[in-house]
Formats: C-alpha cells, sequence, structure tokens
C-alpha cells in the first residue's frame, strides 16, 4: 500500500511546450502491457542527465552517456518496460543502438539524437525487434497532454503512476515544469534513480542544464532508498524545450535562475518522494535526518546506515519502538572517531536518548505513539559539528519478500 | 528452520580441563528462562579477544577491553541474555561493573579478573539486582561438562544452540579446543559476533592468543552476514588453560602452533556457520566466494554487496534464478575502475555469464536446479588479479520480518 501517494489526474500535468509523449502496447515481456513510449522533442531542445554509478551498468545508460557526450540538443527518447537490457554484454548494446537508430529512420533525425532507456528484468535479450515495430504507432500517438499515460507505461513493480507540476512566472511569462518516475525496488540511487524525467519549457543556456540536473538529482532522487539496491538503469532526465518566451535564463544564481532552480528541486523531489512512498511493500514513509555532524558526507552516511538496516527497517513495519536498533546502525556507520556519549535520539517529537542512553523522561508509550504514524521523522544529533544531511525511505514488510520471491514469477 | 544445523550432543562437546560452566534463572526479562552463565577459569589461565566495530559499542564490550587491557590472565566470565546493556549509557557502565565486582567478591577475584557479556534488547536498563542475585546458583552449578548446557543458556533467537569441539595431538597430549558461540540477527560481525567463546587447555604463550584470535575471527567470524546490522555487543573470546601438559607453544608456525592454530580457526569457522544456518528465517546457507580481484579487500566488499542484498537474498529464498540481481550487486559494490566486460559468474557448477553477459550455454533450468538447493556456492570472477575472499550468508524469508517485527512482544 502506497503512503499517502495517489495516481495524478491529466489535468494536474501542465503540458510542457515543445515535449510530445507517445505510448504503446510492444510486447516487450508480456502482451497487452502499455510498455513503450516515445517523447518527441521540439527543434532546439536540451538536455542533461545523470545515471547511475554501477559499475555494471546496462546497455542503454551506455549508450545515453556517449549520445550527450556529443552535446545537448536531443530530438527523441525511446522508454521500454520488461527488460532492463542489463547484464547483457556486447549484444545488448548493439541491440540497444538499433532502436536508437530505428526511431532516429522514422523521426528523421541523427541516431545521437536518441536517448534510449529501459528497465525491467536483468540478464534477458532485449527483443528489439518487437520494440523497433512498436514505433511506429508510439510515435503516432504522441501528444502533449500524454504524461499521465507516460507515467503510467512506464512502471514495473511501482503500484502508481509518479508525475508532478508546476509553474512559475519567469520575465513576465508562465513557465512549466512537469516530470514523471518510476522505480519501487533495487532503490539506492547514487546519481539519479531508475527514471525520472523533467521537463520545462524555460529558456536557459544549455550549458547550466548539467548543473541544474545534478544539484535537482543531490537533493532529490540520490536522497532516497528503498533496499539500498543501486540499479543498473539509474537515469534522470532534464529536458529543456525553451519555448516559454522570456529572456534568456544566463545564471542560476540570478532570480530567474532561481525560480526555476527552485520549481525543478521541488518537481524533482515530489517524484523522488513518490518512489519511496511507492517502495516495494511500504507502509511507512520515513525521513531520516542527521544533524551535528562535521560535514555532509558523514551525516549521509549515518542516515543511509540507519535507512538500510534490516533491523530498523522491520521494527518500522511492525510499529514497535526498539529504537536501540538505531542508535546501533548510527555507532556501525563508519565514523571511526564517533563518541557514542554525545548522541541525541528523537522520532518525531519525542526524545528518545540523550548523552548515548534511554533519555530519563522517555516513556514507551510516547514511541509507539509516533511509530503508529505512516509518517515519521527519526532525527539523531551528532553533537561534533553543524551540517546536516536528509534522507528518505520507507519501512521493511512481509510485502516486500513476497514481490521480489515473486517478481518474474 | 535452520540449514542443515542440529543441536549439539553434550557427549560430542570435549570438556576443556580448567574450564568449568554453571547455568541458572536469572529472571533476566523473563522469568523460568536459564539466563544467565558463569565460567570459571583455572588460575593461571590466559584471555584475548577480539569485540565489535560498532562505534555504540555496549557497556560489557567496554569493560572487557578495559579488563584485557590490564593483562590476559582471567578467572571468570558471566554472560547473561535478555538484556545487551548497549545504548545504556553511564548507568550501563555502572550497573556492568557491579556485577563483575560481585561475581569477584563471591569468587574470591579481582574484579578486573572477571569479564562481562550481555546480549539481547538494546536500550533498556540492565536488572544488575537480579544477576547479582543469580550468581551463586550459577557457581554452585559450575561444572566441566556444561558446555551444552551453556550453548543452549546464551541463545536469543537462536532455534538451536551453537557448539564445537575436536582433539589435536600435540607434543604426545591431546589437546581440546571446545567452543560455543549465539547468534540469528544483527549479524555483521566486524570483529567477531555477538558472543562467541573457544577455549583450549593447549598450553600457549599467552602474548600468543591476540594474534591467534584475531586470524581466527577474521577467518570465521568476520566472514559472516545475515542482515548487515553490525551489532553493539559482538565479542569473541579465545581462553587458554594451560592444562594438556605438552611443551609450551612458543611459535604459531611451529607444527604445534599450526596445530593449535588450524583446529582453534576449524571449530571458530564452524561456530560463526552454525550461526548463519540458525540465521533469522535462514532456509538456505549460502558460501560466496569472489576470485580474481587486486587485493583481498576488494573481494570482501564485493562478497558483503552480494550478501547484503536484499534482492539477491529474497531470490534465494524464492528459489528463482533471477542471477541479473548478483550482477547488478557486483556492480554497485564500490570497485570504481571495475570492467563489467571481464566479470564471470558461476552458480556452483553452472557458468552463469562470462564477460559481463549472460552465457549462450546458460539454460533457466539449470540455475533453477541450484537455486532449489539449500546450500549454494555463488562464485564470482573479476579477473583482475588473483587474489580471493569467501564470505557466508543467508536468504532473507518471510520469518525474517516476522521475528523481527515480533521479537520485543
Amino acid at each position: 500500500m502506497p503512503v499517502n501517494l495517489r495516481a495524478p489526474l491529466p489535468e494536474e500535468l501542465h503540458p510542457v511546450a515543445g515535449v510530445k509523449l507517445g505510448i504503446t502496447m510492444a510486447g516487450v515481456r508480456k502482451a497487452n502491457r502499455r510498455d513503450l513510449t516515445v517523447v518527441t522533442l521540439v527543434p532546439g531542445s536540451s538536455v542533461a542527465g545523470v545515471f547511475t554509478t554501477n559499475r555494471f551498468c546496462a546497455a542503454p545508460v551506455q549508450i545515453c552517456r556517449e549520445h550527450l557526450a556529443a552535446g545537448p540538443a536531443k530530438r527523441a527518447i525511446v522508454i521500454n518496460t520488461g527488460n532492463a537490457n542489463a547484464g547483457t554484454g556486447e549484444d545488448g548494446l548493439v541491440r540497444a543502438r538499433s532502436v536508437c537508430v530505428a526511431l532516429a529512420q522514422q523521426l528523421n533525425l541523427a541516431p545521437e539524437e536518441v536517448l534510449p532507456f529501459s528497465t525491467g528484468v536483468i540478464m534477458e535479450t532485449l527483443p528489439a525487434d518487437r520494440i523497433q515495430a512498436g514505433l511506429p504507432a508510439a510515435i503516432a500517438d504522441a501528444r502533449e497532454d500524454h504524461w499521465a499515460q507516460a507515467a503510467e507505461a512506464i512502471m514495473t513493480t511501482d503500484t502508481l503512476p509518479k508525475a508532478a507540476s508546476r509553474q512559475v512566472q519567469i520575465g513576465g511569462k508562465t513557465v512549466t515544469v512537469t516530470g514523471i518516475s518510476k522505480g519501487a525496488g533495487m532503490i539506492r540511487p547514487n546519481m539519479a534513480t531508475m527514471l525520472g524525467f523533467v521537463a520545462t519549457d524555460a529558456v536557459i543556456e544549455p550549458r547550466l542544464l548539467q548543473e541544474l540536473v545534478r544539484e535537482a538529482a543531490d537533493r532529490s532522487f540520490n536522497r532516497i532508498t528503498i533496499d539500498g539496491d543501486t540499479s543498473t538503469n539509474d537515469s534522470f532526465l532534464l529536458i529543456a524545450t525553451h519555448q516559454a518566451g522570456h529572456a534568456p535564463i544566463t545564471q542560476l544564481e540570478s532570480p530567474e535562475g532561481a525560480a526555476l532552480r527552485s520549481a525543478v528541486i521541488a518537481v524533482s523531489q515530489q517524484l523522488a518522494q513518490a518512489i519511496v512512498r511507492d517502495g516495494e511493500g511500504a507502509t511507512k514513509f520515513i525521513t531520516i535526518r542527521v544533524e551535528g555532524g562535521r560535514h555532509k558526507e558523514e551525516c549521509r552516511q549515518v542516515a543511509y546506515a540507519i535507512a538500510h538496516s534490516p533491523l530498523v527497517k522491520t521494527a518500522f513495519f511492525a510499529s514497535d519502538p526498539n529504537l536501540g536498533r538505531i542508535l546501533a546502525a548510527v555507532g556501525y556507520a563508519g565514523i571511526d572517531d564517533l563518541d557514542q556519549n554525545l548522541i541525541d535520539l528523537f522520532l518525531d517529537d519525542v526524545h528518545v536518548a540523550r548523552n548515548g542512553g534511554r533519555h530519563p523522561d522517555y516513556r514507551e508509550e510516547d514511541g509507539s505513539r509516533v511509530m503508529k504514524q505512516a509518517e515519521i521523522t527519526v532525527r539523531v544529533d551528532l553533537h561534533r559539528g553543524n551540517r546536516r544531511a536528509t534522507v528518505w525511505t520507507c519501512d521493511l514488510s512481509h510485502d516486500y519478500v513476497t514481490i521480489n520471491a515473486d517478481y518474474r514469477s
């Protein structure tokens, strides 16, 4: 059961001028499933992306990196579900390239103007022929108001589609930022998550896009984890069609740049949090905030240790305030000179531990009250500096095991 | 259900001359539970130990380190279950010390000659009064043939007691090595596991014990993981009573030293593997062997990434050869310059992946056949060096979630 998440209504998703999305059933893995999405971009559009740090990166990720290295001008994106085309060696690269070439031919583009994405089972041969056969139908279906349909077509074990949209005023013009994402398991993005796409019609110098996509990823997709498994296919794209008609943004620090930046980050965070809310088997949405660190990196390290602990995650599932498990995770997070006698632990407003031990006023019933909530904030103060970091995660339930034990059956 | 593990029979555990074990019910957490063990050592015995790297280490671990820093000559060990005395701050230290003092008084020892151990729930106050009240009964119960009873008395979520014993000939004398261990969850020892005790009557220079206990831990308890959660209380002790009557061992490299070393390591490995076989919810015992690394550390890093992946662990539970998940874990293990195109993956005798992609001869039915076994070896060849490492782990099942969601109830 997703935690405080509902499917986006099509009318909530503002179209982005210059972006059209078309969907079809290509029968990649199963019949009668909308599994192929083609996104076309108006000429002049720019794209920047961040990708998985998994050394076993999928063929489409390798090709995206190669095509983006040729420059930010892109015209089309092709996304299939049902097959990740990862762990497929040289053959996987050949097949992913053939899909780009086929789409480029039909749209009269160069193959380098196409970016391919795949998600699904690892180490199976990509049925490139079926994908190629589906391209004409997907192209024919392309419309600016198909964001909700695309959000649905890129799902795998997701139970709900994920999309977010907002508008800001820049230079007297309305600028739109709309995006979609997918992912529910194998989620511990270390660049971006398994498929996030955010598009804007803002007029912005293409050289600023890479900086913006990296910052947005660092503040959204790179701050979530479900099971600690960094995927082979994580990809997050930021697309700008430059159609909004305002004067070009030449600096992210300008008022106009800041307005766009803030909208892009907000949409990215909403999309990233939606992935956690729909995490495989999730029943709780948990914010882990670590404060008082010497640097951000050690705060993240502690936050991830808590977020990945199966014992902490099962305690949340059980609504059991077995909170010593959180202290144990803080202790093994890898900070060699951590002084346990300084640690404070809070569960929402409840002060659980002080100076590394149980707080004298802490009562089990207060811990139980918070643990029963669907959304919980864990706050740890290390008291050794003034830096902080936040990570979002979910609990570990029976359904996680069921879903992942049955995924391919 | 433990994997190929049975309770040791008392007659299989050779007594160690000079070591007596006494057990009683102290009502630490629950009534009518044998939860307190006192081990007495003959005068002249030496002890060495390794302890958790968790910075949030339990009060008894802190006291053990302090007492061992005073020298290896020890005379008594006291172990309680039901309460870990971790995350208990200064008060926890005071209470653990009071138990040592009480035991020392009754045995006419100095408190520094006593080593305390606790296991159970974290962040709860140790009922030192009830433990002290139980000491006389435990002391009265002490006998050399109580190893099996002690193995049972130190269990928490373990379903079976764990013990191992063997004898070797050294200098014409029979030397005994017998040990017990406990642990089933919060297991990713990084020094030793949550309570392992191995004793020998070998005559060995006390200065060699620390080297031997570290090597034995590195080749046994430090090579197992159940859920990646390094406990606050991990402790592994090696006790030598020097009663066997042979000429003293002065070098571990001598034939006599090698015989003892090999027996201690074998007993330690059996005890460590027993913990995995009885891992919380375990249905499979999995050996992960990573070869072809540039150094041992990177082999271990890859082996632990596989061993900790919830996706890999649930696939084993389901007997589902969804083996791309193993490649994904190899990819995110943190070797920055890993070349995915060199990787080989084997499941027992089945060659699953070659050059980073599915092996052309690999058939799903072969993968399925191996995945159905209770014991499975995963072998990964990185093809970038000639070092190797092995880690033992288990699968992630519904019962793991059930056990950890219900542990305190």
